[in-house]
């Protein structure tokens, strides 16, 4: 009923094209049993003075990543929308590449709660670690809502 | 020390050209004893399947508009980061333009706590009202850390 | 389908013993249109060093006020959960009487989303006032899971 | 600079008497470089309707975890204050022992985020597994402010 990477990029490739098509920042770099990567390559449109990534930018990141998970775990819901959304800013991230890390923290038959770290990747990371808290810039948690 | 509504615009249109600048879609309507309010004329990029208003864009729109009533209160500072966002989704809002009122629910030292009420406009609004419950498409709480 | 202040009193009284038997330290003080009002009256077990109430005490009126105010909308709903609960302190509260205004932001079928704004009361106080942001000492918002 | 088990402990127990001493259902039974193990044997005073451990029980279990490991990391900090408290409730947890795993997420000059993970305990437990999400009955994010 899930979806695999591939599955999940070409879906979010026609759905939001704007974030994931071509020439557009958005990528999903890993589906497993842990949850998804998804990443943004920040550009100009992405930065604050001090070159440092928006806020909203990561909270996009963060939005998208969380509703890749539930894709990845029960396949295409469209209506599923968005509840709640909370964040915290940790520390300034450099520009460049940022990861979003999601997982299911719950998946309900109304309900599905899902955390979302969000980091600069280092080249030899390991492949999943919301918990790698030391080096987090964000740390999000948001309920998304699935129809009956 | 604070600044007005026209001072305020023109601030963020040097220091956000990609949100504030000319053809670009947010603009501040109101800074009173209340708080700010601040525009956002919602349009393709903005928008998501069946011609509702992106979640991030709300997010961006309500981020923004804290930040700005804060620059209303105590004047630019520059270096003022979100360090909490948390928002929940009440109703779809309809595309087209959509207000931020926001207020500030403490003014500390260091820290400042926004509220941000999000609706579609109305003919004959009253000016401000965060409490307009009925009517809010969303709700956001900020925090944002000042610097010494 | 809505319950009064006397039935809120009375089924709280009920269902809560604990929190709002005899002897014990909440109350329902105002159902009205606008929402509900509950008080705690605070007492060593609820004091910090510093004489102010505990954080933990300002959370349980907040989550009961709103649990308060679906009641009075909605009646009974006995299986209703909190499903997120997220506040911020603004002030140290005095010893004394808190009061919490809870009042329903959405009402749908599935979710309420309430706003709770917690101040220690003076006289001579207009009846309902979340938006009094000056003088809260804490404000949360809540989400209630109805079931189906 | 910090605190070890016993010495958290032994402060705990003067600090919040009405918590963590003689009789009282909370402990601490970790400290390690991953953060800090805190539990709650649920009695009566702590239960709901349905045989449940009640929400502000497991509130109060969460916020004192937080502050039990930024305590942990940097010795005791009697004026530290909790600013902004977050939760998702994830599924009802038996009577009975709750732990509290608590991490920093981070540990700035003026604010500290922690993580607090809820469970019920499982005989052979791994020590420390915030992300055991499967497993988690809530989840919560805390902001900690420092005094100067």
């Amino acid at each position: 009923m899930g979806m695999n990477a591939e599955e999940l990029q070409a879906y979010l490739v026609a759905e939001f094209p704007q974030a994931f098509g071509a020439g557009r920042p958005h990528r999903v770099v890993r589906v497993d049993a842990a949850g998804v990567g998804v990443t943004l390559a920040a550009s100009e449109e992405h930065l604050r003075p001090g070159d440092t990534v928006s806020g909203p930018s990561m909270m996009g990141l963060a939005d998208i990543a969380a509703y890749a998970v539930i894709l990845a775990a029960i396949g295409p819901v469209p209506l599923a929308v968005t509840t709640n959304f909370s964040i915290n800013f940790l520390r300034k991230p450099q520009p460049g590449l940022l990861v979003a890390d999601a997982r299911l923290m719950k998946l309900g038959r109304r309900l599905a709660v899902c955390e979302v770290g969000l980091r600069a990747p280092h080249e030899g990371d390991a492949p999943f670690r919301v918990t790698g808290g030391e080096e987090l810039c964000a740390h999000a948690v948001t309920t998304y809502s699935i129809p009956a």
